[in-house]
């Protein structure tokens, strides 16, 4: 199946297809004669980078360790110097093979490698197949905080293949859940009673392809997150504040999303929620630090100078955008 | 005077205008409640950036080592670290006041805190006034190689004051109008004959409005440098080759540009280049390492992976693109 994203002026399609991995030289359509550099972490199995890889004449793979850690400035200055040292130009390209780290992070080395080259996009966990490869948002963190550099830099192409799933661990799985589960709530009611049946990893095509309509919609309307995108933030306010909050990689972020959405949603929906959230296994409840998580609120980078614009749930499949001071959030939780 | 740039689908004004920078706060029409970073050097004389802090309530200096060598990923993370500690919002704003190092880089720090804050930039070398402060590209150095590392991002506004080149040395004064002088080949035989007849310092306003001009008309056909806006790189293919090939800081980027335009005009017009090189007084010869030259253009990021456009000039006022390999551009020199 071809999705094809239109946003910020650039169209690309996501190809979402089983075994796609396997034919991604064809699928890509990269011209022979261009050099690939393939970033990749050292979770991912090898045979996808070696799939890809095979496929061009002229590729180079770049591995960092697996994990949130690695998302920072030393590593993607290192992907930059690699680009440098192998004299890529901007006919060349790079191409992501992994988790929303490695996309993030290869997406803004292309991004800002003389100013921006190619870049294709493998996602190979739920949660970016799901969120993070869609839309064009590339990053890298800072001390604390997530994302907080980056650049919009549209792939060129996606490519989808929930065959690589199968590799990935049951927490892993449910962490992509949580932010399919964010699109049903917010946008698509029928999306959200599959999570309430229970049914979310059985139908895990349509749980994909559902997702990815929401979020397409959404980017396709707003780039560059000034108005509608910022929807996509429901649960993440808190979520991030939260993940803040707790020692690195102690809570996933999709579990932090969980954890984040269950405030923002009205007394009359939350309990069909919390339901929801447990049959696909995902936290409800959490002992966090109250004070981190003010501090790492008033710090997200989503708060404007005075206030936060909060994404709030009064009715499953639909949103509204509410001014909250971080007291007014801080009393939800 | 007010010049209006629209470049990239954003539309912004430059200010053109002695005794602007002392005016600077209203000119910039900043709202009073956002905060702003002055992005400065060690270079900049204290009473500019004075002027220009002083116009608000919330401002704050950040100010590096003057130079080339400070425009690294070092430097860049560091701006990025101040925003970051002083817990800077979208909605905030960074301004550049200092020449071509500090525009490039605190646009880029702008391009890329939070995917994109808005940038101010009062270039105070002539240089930069011509050159740099107009077309949006920001960008660092890494290794050896210049602008490597970039962003495109248009600025808000463009503060160019005439006033401040008089605590200019005469050499920074002549780096800047190599470029003038080059706009002036390319586009714009009228700009050429001031330099011509020796008249470029003298007539120094006219040479800036003439010479941005050239620039805003290339810069609005292409903002990312796909097409038309490469004619900007005459003399720069060769020049950065020989800028890479000196010890850092030796040769300035406008003295390479002249020695670059030479080898790139045809015979019947190159002793009147020469001439009005030498009444401006610009190079026109310079002892350097050819194999080192072969090796910086070869890795001159406008570079192609199977040669090099390069900007020949056959007649005064005009241009062509020419496919060449790095041969027969070392030929040439």
């Amino acid at each position: 199946m071809i999705i094809p994203v239109n946003a910020g002026g650039k169209a690309y399609d996501i190809i979402l297809e089983r075994g796609a991995i396997k034919r991604a030289g064809t699928l890509l359509g990269i011209a022979e004669e261009r050099r690939v550099l393939i970033v990749t972490d050292s979770g991912v199995p090898a045979e996808y980078v070696k799939n890809v890889a095979d496929a061009f004449v002229n590729s180079e793979v770049f591995t960092f360790p697996q994990g949130e850690e690695s998302k920072n400035f030393d590593t993607y200055r290192r992907i930059c110097e690699r680009l440098m040292e192998l004299s890529f130009t901007r006919r060349d390209a790079v191409i992501a093979v992994g988790g929303g780290v490695t996309g993030d992070m290869a997406g803004f080395a292309a991004a800002t490698y003389m100013r921006g080259i190619d870049f294709y996009n493998i996602p190979t966990t739920l949660l970016s197949q799901v969120d993070s490869s869609i839309g064009g948002k590339t990053a890298i963190d800072l001390g604390r905080i997530k994302n907080i550099i980056g650049a919009f830099h549209q792939p060129k192409k996606v490519i989808i293949d929930p065959d690589v799933l199968s590799t990935l661990s049951e927490r892993h799985l449910k962490n992509g859940l949580a932010e399919a589960l964010k699109s049903g709530i917010i946008m698509d009611k029928a999306l959200f009673e599959i999570f309430e049946r229970g049914e979310a990893e059985a139908r895990i095509d349509e749980v994909i392809e559902r997702s990815l309509s929401v979020k397409r919609k959404v980017v396709e309307e707003d780039e560059k997150e000034t108005g509608l995108r910022r929807v996509l933030n429901f649960g993440h306010t808190v979520g991030h504040g939260i993940e803040a909050s707790v020692p690195f990689g102690e809570l996933y972020h999709g579990e932090c999303v969980a954890l984040g959405m269950i405030p923002m949603c009205d007394e009359s929906i939350k309990e069909r929620v919390i339901s929801a959230l447990k049959k696909t296994g995902l936290p409800v409840a959490y002992p966090f630090d109250k004070d981190k998580v003010r501090e790492a609120v008033t710090h997200d980078k989503k708060s404007q100078s005075k206030g936060v614009t909060a994404v709030f749930c009064r009715e499953i499949g639909s949103f509204e955008f509410v001014n909250m001071t971080v007291d007014e959030i801080m009393e939800l939780i």
